[in-house]
Protein backbone atom coordinates (compact mmCIF):
# COMPACT_ATOMS: atom_id res chain seq x y z
CA UNK A 1 0.00 0.00 0.00
CA UNK A 2 1.67 3.50 -1.21
CA UNK A 3 -0.51 6.41 0.86
CA UNK A 4 -0.02 10.17 0.13
CA UNK A 5 -0.63 13.04 2.50
CA UNK A 6 -1.05 16.19 0.93
CA UNK A 7 0.32 19.31 2.84
CA UNK A 8 -1.04 22.91 2.05
CA UNK A 9 2.67 24.23 0.58
CA UNK A 10 2.47 25.98 -2.50
CA UNK A 11 1.79 24.53 -5.53
CA UNK A 12 4.34 25.44 -7.36
CA UNK A 13 6.97 22.61 -5.65
CA UNK A 14 4.36 19.72 -6.17
CA UNK A 15 5.57 16.69 -8.37
CA UNK A 16 4.86 17.08 -12.12
CA UNK A 17 1.33 15.45 -12.80
CA UNK A 18 0.45 14.95 -9.20
CA UNK A 19 -3.11 14.57 -9.51
CA UNK A 20 -2.84 11.87 -11.69
CA UNK A 21 -0.39 10.00 -9.47
CA UNK A 22 -2.95 10.55 -6.67
CA UNK A 23 -5.80 9.30 -8.45
CA UNK A 24 -3.90 6.15 -9.89
CA UNK A 25 -2.58 5.75 -6.15
CA UNK A 26 -6.12 5.95 -4.86
CA UNK A 27 -8.01 3.52 -7.54
CA UNK A 28 -5.10 0.91 -6.18
CA UNK A 29 -6.42 0.86 -3.17
CA UNK A 30 -4.43 3.17 -1.23
CA UNK A 31 -5.37 6.15 1.01
CA UNK A 32 -5.21 9.77 0.28
CA UNK A 33 -5.24 11.97 3.39
CA UNK A 34 -5.30 15.37 3.28
CA UNK A 35 -3.68 17.77 5.84
CA UNK A 36 -5.72 20.72 6.71
CA UNK A 37 -5.89 22.95 3.70
CA UNK A 38 -4.65 19.82 1.87
CA UNK A 39 -8.27 18.05 1.59
CA UNK A 40 -9.52 21.29 0.19
CA UNK A 41 -6.49 21.01 -2.57
CA UNK A 42 -7.35 17.30 -2.97
CA UNK A 43 -10.84 18.15 -3.32
CA UNK A 44 -9.99 20.93 -6.32
CA UNK A 45 -8.17 18.51 -8.21
CA UNK A 46 -11.21 16.09 -8.49
CA UNK A 47 -9.95 13.52 -5.67
CA UNK A 48 -11.93 13.13 -2.23
CA UNK A 49 -9.83 12.14 0.51
CA UNK A 50 -10.10 8.95 2.68
CA UNK A 51 -8.96 11.26 5.66
CA UNK A 52 -9.08 14.63 6.77
CA UNK A 53 -6.56 16.12 9.11
CA UNK A 54 -6.62 19.42 10.56
CA UNK A 55 -7.54 22.90 12.10
CA UNK A 56 -8.99 23.71 8.94
CA UNK A 57 -8.43 27.93 10.58
CA UNK A 58 -7.04 28.64 7.22
CA UNK A 59 -10.26 27.28 5.43
CA UNK A 60 -13.53 29.61 4.78
CA UNK A 61 -16.56 27.90 6.46
CA UNK A 62 -18.12 27.26 3.15
CA UNK A 63 -14.44 25.05 2.25
CA UNK A 64 -14.73 23.62 5.07
CA UNK A 65 -18.12 22.57 4.29
CA UNK A 66 -16.77 20.94 1.04
CA UNK A 67 -14.52 19.03 2.76
CA UNK A 68 -16.91 17.61 4.90
CA UNK A 69 -19.00 16.32 2.46
CA UNK A 70 -16.42 14.74 0.39
CA UNK A 71 -14.30 13.48 3.24
CA UNK A 72 -15.58 10.26 5.21
CA UNK A 73 -13.18 10.50 8.13
CA UNK A 74 -12.59 14.16 9.10
CA UNK A 75 -10.60 14.72 12.86
CA UNK A 76 -10.10 18.25 14.01
CA UNK A 77 -6.86 19.41 15.99
CA UNK A 78 -6.33 22.07 18.47
CA UNK A 79 -4.27 25.24 17.24
CA UNK A 80 -2.23 24.42 20.46
CA UNK A 81 -1.36 21.00 20.22
CA UNK A 82 1.87 19.44 20.90
CA UNK A 83 1.85 17.51 17.39
CA UNK A 84 1.13 19.34 14.64
CA UNK A 85 -1.35 18.55 11.76
CA UNK A 86 1.17 16.54 9.99
CA UNK A 87 2.11 14.36 12.82
CA UNK A 88 -1.15 13.14 13.90
CA UNK A 89 -1.93 12.70 10.14
CA UNK A 90 0.97 10.01 9.92
CA UNK A 91 -0.15 8.64 13.28
CA UNK A 92 -3.69 8.27 12.07
CA UNK A 93 -1.75 6.49 8.89
CA UNK A 94 0.17 3.99 10.26
CA UNK A 95 -1.71 3.10 13.67
CA UNK A 96 -5.51 3.28 12.16
CA UNK A 97 -5.32 3.08 8.48
CA UNK A 98 -2.34 0.42 9.34
CA UNK A 99 -0.72 1.87 5.90
CA UNK A 100 2.86 0.49 4.97
CA UNK A 101 4.28 3.54 3.61
CA UNK A 102 3.23 7.34 3.09
CA UNK A 103 4.74 10.12 1.34
CA UNK A 104 3.70 13.58 2.35
CA UNK A 105 3.52 15.93 -1.18
CA UNK A 106 3.19 19.32 -0.69
CA UNK A 107 5.58 19.37 2.10
CA UNK A 108 8.57 21.62 0.99
CA UNK A 109 8.39 25.57 -0.43
CA UNK A 110 6.20 27.98 1.36
CA UNK A 111 7.03 27.98 4.97
CA UNK A 112 10.34 26.89 5.78
CA UNK A 113 9.81 26.70 9.53
CA UNK A 114 6.83 23.84 8.45
CA UNK A 115 9.24 21.86 6.13
CA UNK A 116 11.60 21.47 8.69
CA UNK A 117 9.19 20.27 11.18
CA UNK A 118 8.47 17.69 8.51
CA UNK A 119 11.99 16.79 8.23
CA UNK A 120 12.65 16.60 11.75
CA UNK A 121 9.68 14.94 12.86
CA UNK A 122 11.02 10.95 12.62
CA UNK A 123 13.91 12.41 15.24
CA UNK A 124 11.08 12.68 17.48
CA UNK A 125 11.03 9.09 19.91
CA UNK A 126 6.95 8.17 18.58
CA UNK A 127 7.22 8.80 15.30
CA UNK A 128 10.85 7.21 14.44
CA UNK A 129 9.82 3.90 14.31
CA UNK A 130 7.77 5.05 10.54
CA UNK A 131 11.42 6.71 9.85
CA UNK A 132 11.49 4.26 6.93
CA UNK A 133 8.26 3.80 5.86
CA UNK A 134 8.22 7.58 5.16
CA UNK A 135 8.73 9.67 2.25
CA UNK A 136 8.85 13.47 1.12
CA UNK A 137 7.99 14.21 -2.62
CA UNK A 138 8.27 17.32 -4.63
CA UNK A 139 8.99 17.87 -8.13
CA UNK A 140 12.87 17.61 -7.81
CA UNK A 141 13.76 15.74 -4.54
CA UNK A 142 12.60 12.60 -3.08
CA UNK A 143 13.42 12.16 0.86
CA UNK A 144 13.68 8.70 2.61
CA UNK A 145 15.04 8.29 5.81
CA UNK A 146 17.01 5.99 7.13
CA UNK A 147 18.36 4.30 10.94
CA UNK A 148 21.53 2.89 11.50
CA UNK A 149 22.54 0.41 10.17
CA UNK A 150 23.71 -1.04 6.16
CA UNK A 151 21.18 0.25 3.37
CA UNK A 152 20.88 -0.01 -0.72
CA UNK A 153 19.80 2.94 -1.80
CA UNK A 154 18.31 2.51 -5.27
CA UNK A 155 17.93 5.30 -7.37
CA UNK A 156 14.62 6.75 -9.07
CA UNK A 157 14.75 7.15 -12.28
CA UNK A 158 16.19 10.50 -13.29
CA UNK A 159 17.38 11.72 -10.36
CA UNK A 160 20.88 11.71 -10.47
CA UNK A 161 22.06 13.62 -7.67
CA UNK A 162 22.00 12.60 -4.26
CA UNK A 163 22.92 14.35 -0.78
CA UNK A 164 23.19 12.10 2.65
CA UNK A 165 22.35 14.56 5.55
CA UNK A 166 22.34 13.45 8.78
CA UNK A 167 19.71 14.82 11.00
CA UNK A 168 21.69 13.93 14.48
CA UNK A 169 25.23 13.47 15.31
CA UNK A 170 26.42 10.48 13.29
CA UNK A 171 29.02 7.59 13.58
CA UNK A 172 30.69 5.84 11.25
CA UNK A 173 29.37 6.56 8.56
CA UNK A 174 30.33 5.17 4.79
CA UNK A 175 28.97 5.64 1.71
CA UNK A 176 30.06 3.46 -1.44
CA UNK A 177 29.24 2.79 -5.16
CA UNK A 178 28.76 6.22 -5.36
CA UNK A 179 30.37 9.21 -7.25
CA UNK A 180 31.55 10.64 -3.93
CA UNK A 181 32.66 7.73 -1.45
CA UNK A 182 33.27 8.01 2.20
CA UNK A 183 34.28 6.33 5.08
CA UNK A 184 33.96 6.11 8.77
CA UNK A 185 32.89 9.53 8.44
CA UNK A 186 31.64 11.13 11.98
CA UNK A 187 30.09 14.59 13.16
CA UNK A 188 28.95 15.88 16.20
CA UNK A 189 26.19 18.18 14.24
CA UNK A 190 24.04 17.55 11.66
CA UNK A 191 25.72 18.33 8.27
CA UNK A 192 24.39 17.74 4.39
CA UNK A 193 26.97 16.11 2.23
CA UNK A 194 25.42 17.70 -0.27
CA UNK A 195 26.08 17.08 -4.67
CA UNK A 196 26.64 13.34 -4.23
CA UNK A 197 25.89 11.77 -8.02
CA UNK A 198 24.77 7.80 -8.84
CA UNK A 199 28.02 6.44 -11.13
CA UNK A 200 26.73 6.02 -14.71
CA UNK A 201 24.54 2.84 -15.53
CA UNK A 202 24.24 2.01 -11.81
CA UNK A 203 20.88 2.15 -9.72
CA UNK A 204 21.85 1.94 -6.17
CA UNK A 205 24.71 3.50 -3.84
CA UNK A 206 25.39 1.62 -0.41
CA UNK A 207 25.39 3.62 2.98
CA UNK A 208 25.78 2.58 6.44
CA UNK A 209 26.33 3.82 9.75
CA UNK A 210 26.78 3.19 13.82
CA UNK A 211 24.96 5.85 14.65
CA UNK A 212 22.53 8.35 13.80
CA UNK A 213 19.03 9.40 11.68
CA UNK A 214 20.09 10.55 8.13
CA UNK A 215 17.92 11.50 5.31
CA UNK A 216 18.86 10.87 1.52
CA UNK A 217 17.94 13.11 -0.88
CA UNK A 218 17.74 12.17 -4.21
CA UNK A 219 17.44 15.31 -6.83
CA UNK A 220 16.83 16.10 -10.35
CA UNK A 221 17.71 19.64 -11.75
CA UNK A 222 14.40 21.25 -12.70
CA UNK A 223 12.76 20.29 -15.90
CA UNK A 224 10.26 22.70 -16.48
CA UNK A 225 8.11 25.35 -14.44
CA UNK A 226 4.79 24.20 -13.31
CA UNK A 227 1.93 25.25 -15.09
CA UNK A 228 0.18 27.77 -12.07
CA UNK B 1 27.55 47.07 5.11
CA UNK B 2 24.94 44.86 4.12
CA UNK B 3 26.02 42.59 1.76
CA UNK B 4 24.43 39.41 -0.66
CA UNK B 5 25.33 36.76 -2.35
CA UNK B 6 23.15 35.31 -4.90
CA UNK B 7 23.19 31.32 -5.02
CA UNK B 8 21.71 29.25 -8.15
CA UNK B 9 18.09 28.10 -6.42
CA UNK B 10 15.38 28.64 -8.81
CA UNK B 11 13.98 32.25 -9.38
CA UNK B 12 10.45 31.12 -8.61
CA UNK B 13 11.97 31.47 -4.80
CA UNK B 14 13.64 34.54 -5.38
CA UNK B 15 12.22 37.32 -2.93
CA UNK B 16 10.30 40.20 -4.73
CA UNK B 17 11.89 42.63 -6.07
CA UNK B 18 15.24 41.24 -5.75
CA UNK B 19 16.83 42.63 -8.61
CA UNK B 20 16.02 46.55 -7.07
CA UNK B 21 17.21 45.56 -3.59
CA UNK B 22 20.38 44.10 -5.06
CA UNK B 23 20.90 46.92 -7.32
CA UNK B 24 20.78 49.44 -4.32
CA UNK B 25 22.60 47.75 -2.19
CA UNK B 26 25.57 47.72 -4.16
CA UNK B 27 24.81 51.47 -4.96
CA UNK B 28 25.51 52.36 -1.49
CA UNK B 29 28.83 50.51 -1.39
CA UNK B 30 27.83 46.93 -0.52
CA UNK B 31 29.36 44.32 -2.09
CA UNK B 32 27.63 41.39 -4.39
CA UNK B 33 29.23 37.64 -4.73
CA UNK B 34 27.52 35.50 -7.54
CA UNK B 35 27.87 31.70 -6.50
CA UNK B 36 28.04 29.58 -9.20
CA UNK B 37 25.41 30.18 -11.63
CA UNK B 38 24.30 33.22 -9.22
CA UNK B 39 27.08 35.15 -11.02
CA UNK B 40 25.70 34.65 -14.22
CA UNK B 41 21.45 35.36 -12.92
CA UNK B 42 23.42 38.63 -11.50
CA UNK B 43 24.64 39.69 -15.29
CA UNK B 44 21.34 38.63 -16.46
CA UNK B 45 19.74 41.73 -14.50
CA UNK B 46 22.42 43.91 -15.24
CA UNK B 47 24.33 43.84 -12.56
CA UNK B 48 28.02 42.91 -12.06
CA UNK B 49 28.77 40.83 -9.15
CA UNK B 50 32.13 42.15 -7.16
CA UNK B 51 33.09 38.41 -6.40
CA UNK B 52 32.56 35.46 -8.10
CA UNK B 53 32.83 31.95 -6.57
CA UNK B 54 32.62 28.89 -7.95
CA UNK B 55 33.33 25.50 -9.87
CA UNK B 56 30.97 27.08 -12.91
CA UNK B 57 30.47 23.90 -13.82
CA UNK B 58 27.02 24.46 -14.97
CA UNK B 59 28.20 27.12 -17.26
CA UNK B 60 28.65 27.17 -20.79
CA UNK B 61 31.92 28.49 -22.05
CA UNK B 62 30.44 31.69 -23.16
CA UNK B 63 28.42 32.36 -20.09
CA UNK B 64 31.56 31.66 -17.96
CA UNK B 65 33.15 34.51 -20.34
CA UNK B 66 30.54 36.83 -19.39
CA UNK B 67 31.26 36.29 -15.75
CA UNK B 68 34.98 36.99 -16.38
CA UNK B 69 34.59 40.20 -17.94
CA UNK B 70 31.94 41.86 -15.80
CA UNK B 71 33.55 40.64 -12.61
CA UNK B 72 37.22 42.10 -11.24
CA UNK B 73 37.81 39.09 -8.56
CA UNK B 74 36.75 35.39 -9.91
CA UNK B 75 37.61 32.69 -7.46
CA UNK B 76 37.92 29.03 -9.19
CA UNK B 77 37.00 26.15 -6.89
CA UNK B 78 37.60 22.82 -7.68
CA UNK B 79 34.80 20.25 -7.89
CA UNK B 80 36.24 17.52 -5.22
CA UNK B 81 36.57 19.71 -2.37
CA UNK B 82 35.53 19.93 1.64
CA UNK B 83 33.90 22.93 1.55
CA UNK B 84 30.91 23.88 -0.61
CA UNK B 85 31.13 27.06 -3.13
CA UNK B 86 29.00 28.92 -0.78
CA UNK B 87 31.09 27.96 2.01
CA UNK B 88 34.07 29.79 0.57
CA UNK B 89 31.66 32.48 -0.69
CA UNK B 90 31.19 33.11 3.68
CA UNK B 91 34.74 32.72 4.05
CA UNK B 92 35.94 35.12 1.43
CA UNK B 93 33.07 37.96 2.00
CA UNK B 94 34.16 37.51 6.23
CA UNK B 95 37.81 37.47 5.71
CA UNK B 96 38.70 39.25 3.03
CA UNK B 97 35.91 41.63 2.43
CA UNK B 98 35.67 42.60 5.85
CA UNK B 99 31.56 42.22 5.24
CA UNK B 100 29.53 42.85 8.58
CA UNK B 101 26.91 41.19 7.50
CA UNK B 102 25.88 39.04 4.72
CA UNK B 103 22.23 37.64 2.97
CA UNK B 104 22.03 35.03 1.01
CA UNK B 105 19.29 34.93 -1.46
CA UNK B 106 18.90 31.99 -4.17
CA UNK B 107 19.63 29.67 -1.43
CA UNK B 108 16.02 27.85 -0.85
CA UNK B 109 13.75 25.68 -3.12
CA UNK B 110 15.42 23.87 -5.76
CA UNK B 111 17.77 20.61 -4.96
CA UNK B 112 16.77 20.66 -1.37
CA UNK B 113 20.16 19.00 -0.22
CA UNK B 114 21.72 22.61 -1.44
CA UNK B 115 19.27 23.92 0.51
CA UNK B 116 20.48 22.23 3.71
CA UNK B 117 23.75 21.99 2.97
CA UNK B 118 23.07 25.93 3.30
CA UNK B 119 21.45 25.95 6.59
CA UNK B 120 23.52 23.76 8.61
CA UNK B 121 26.71 25.93 7.45
CA UNK B 122 27.12 27.90 10.15
CA UNK B 123 27.91 24.25 12.38
CA UNK B 124 30.73 23.83 11.46
CA UNK B 125 33.61 24.95 13.67
CA UNK B 126 35.10 27.10 11.46
CA UNK B 127 31.72 29.43 10.07
CA UNK B 128 29.97 29.33 13.74
CA UNK B 129 31.48 32.64 14.26
CA UNK B 130 29.62 33.77 11.48
CA UNK B 131 25.91 32.55 12.27
CA UNK B 132 24.87 36.00 13.87
CA UNK B 133 26.11 37.70 10.47
CA UNK B 134 24.30 35.56 8.10
CA UNK B 135 20.68 35.70 7.40
CA UNK B 136 18.98 33.40 4.40
CA UNK B 137 16.23 34.97 2.91
CA UNK B 138 13.24 33.99 0.20
CA UNK B 139 9.85 35.36 -0.88
CA UNK B 140 8.19 33.76 2.09
CA UNK B 141 11.11 33.36 4.56
CA UNK B 142 13.89 35.39 6.31
CA UNK B 143 16.06 33.01 8.41
CA UNK B 144 18.54 34.08 11.04
CA UNK B 145 20.94 32.28 13.64
CA UNK B 146 21.39 32.64 17.36
CA UNK B 147 24.52 31.22 19.42
CA UNK B 148 23.75 30.53 23.12
CA UNK B 149 22.49 33.76 25.24
CA UNK B 150 19.89 36.41 25.44
CA UNK B 151 18.17 37.96 21.70
CA UNK B 152 15.59 40.28 21.42
CA UNK B 153 14.13 39.20 17.97
CA UNK B 154 12.80 41.88 15.87
CA UNK B 155 9.78 41.20 13.62
CA UNK B 156 10.53 41.83 9.57
CA UNK B 157 7.40 44.12 8.71
CA UNK B 158 4.66 41.70 7.34
CA UNK B 159 6.23 38.73 8.85
CA UNK B 160 3.44 37.85 10.96
CA UNK B 161 4.69 34.00 11.71
CA UNK B 162 8.00 32.39 12.98
CA UNK B 163 9.62 29.52 13.86
CA UNK B 164 12.36 28.17 16.10
CA UNK B 165 14.57 25.76 14.91
CA UNK B 166 16.89 24.01 17.20
CA UNK B 167 19.39 22.90 14.80
CA UNK B 168 21.45 21.06 17.63
CA UNK B 169 20.43 19.79 21.13
CA UNK B 170 19.34 22.31 22.47
CA UNK B 171 19.64 23.17 26.84
CA UNK B 172 16.96 25.55 28.39
CA UNK B 173 15.31 27.53 25.77
CA UNK B 174 12.72 29.89 26.72
CA UNK B 175 10.09 31.84 24.35
CA UNK B 176 8.35 35.26 26.25
CA UNK B 177 6.79 37.72 24.37
CA UNK B 178 5.13 35.79 21.30
CA UNK B 179 1.87 34.36 20.52
CA UNK B 180 3.29 30.53 21.91
CA UNK B 181 5.57 31.07 24.66
CA UNK B 182 8.30 28.28 26.29
CA UNK B 183 9.87 28.04 28.98
CA UNK B 184 12.92 25.80 30.23
CA UNK B 185 12.80 23.36 26.91
CA UNK B 186 15.23 21.22 26.37
CA UNK B 187 16.01 18.40 23.35
CA UNK B 188 18.39 16.23 22.34
CA UNK B 189 17.46 16.36 18.96
CA UNK B 190 16.88 19.18 16.21
CA UNK B 191 13.31 20.09 16.82
CA UNK B 192 11.44 23.12 14.33
CA UNK B 193 9.02 24.67 16.94
CA UNK B 194 6.70 26.22 13.91
CA UNK B 195 3.58 28.08 13.41
CA UNK B 196 4.34 30.53 16.18
CA UNK B 197 3.25 34.03 15.68
CA UNK B 198 4.24 37.81 16.75
CA UNK B 199 1.67 39.44 19.01
CA UNK B 200 -0.83 42.37 17.11
CA UNK B 201 1.26 45.65 17.76
CA UNK B 202 4.03 44.34 19.16
CA UNK B 203 7.19 43.85 16.92
CA UNK B 204 9.98 41.96 19.27
CA UNK B 205 9.84 38.68 20.88
CA UNK B 206 12.40 37.51 23.64
CA UNK B 207 14.42 34.36 23.30
CA UNK B 208 17.13 32.58 25.20
CA UNK B 209 18.81 29.00 25.75
CA UNK B 210 21.84 27.90 27.33
CA UNK B 211 23.47 25.63 24.98
CA UNK B 212 23.02 25.08 21.20
CA UNK B 213 22.21 26.97 17.92
CA UNK B 214 18.59 27.90 16.74
CA UNK B 215 17.67 29.44 13.28
CA UNK B 216 14.88 31.88 13.74
CA UNK B 217 12.45 31.96 10.61
CA UNK B 218 10.03 34.56 10.22
CA UNK B 219 7.55 34.19 7.35
CA UNK B 220 4.54 35.32 5.46
CA UNK B 221 1.71 33.68 3.45
CA UNK B 222 2.78 34.05 0.17
CA UNK B 223 1.57 36.98 -1.82
CA UNK B 224 1.69 36.02 -5.88
CA UNK B 225 3.57 33.66 -7.38
CA UNK B 226 6.25 35.50 -9.23
CA UNK B 227 6.66 36.77 -12.61
CA UNK B 228 9.38 34.03 -14.37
Amino acid sequence: MRSFALLGAPKTSWPLNLPNQLKQAQSEGNILIGVDRGSLLLKEMGLAANLAVGDFDSLKKSELFQVEKAVPDVRYSVPEKDLTDTELALWYAFEDYQVEFLTLVGATGGRLDHFLANLFMVLKPQFRQYAEKLAIMDQQNLIRFFNAGKHTVKKMREYNYFGVISLTAIEGLNISGAKYNLGNYSNTSPVSLSSNEFLPNQDTFKLSFKKGLVAVIQSRDIIRYPNI
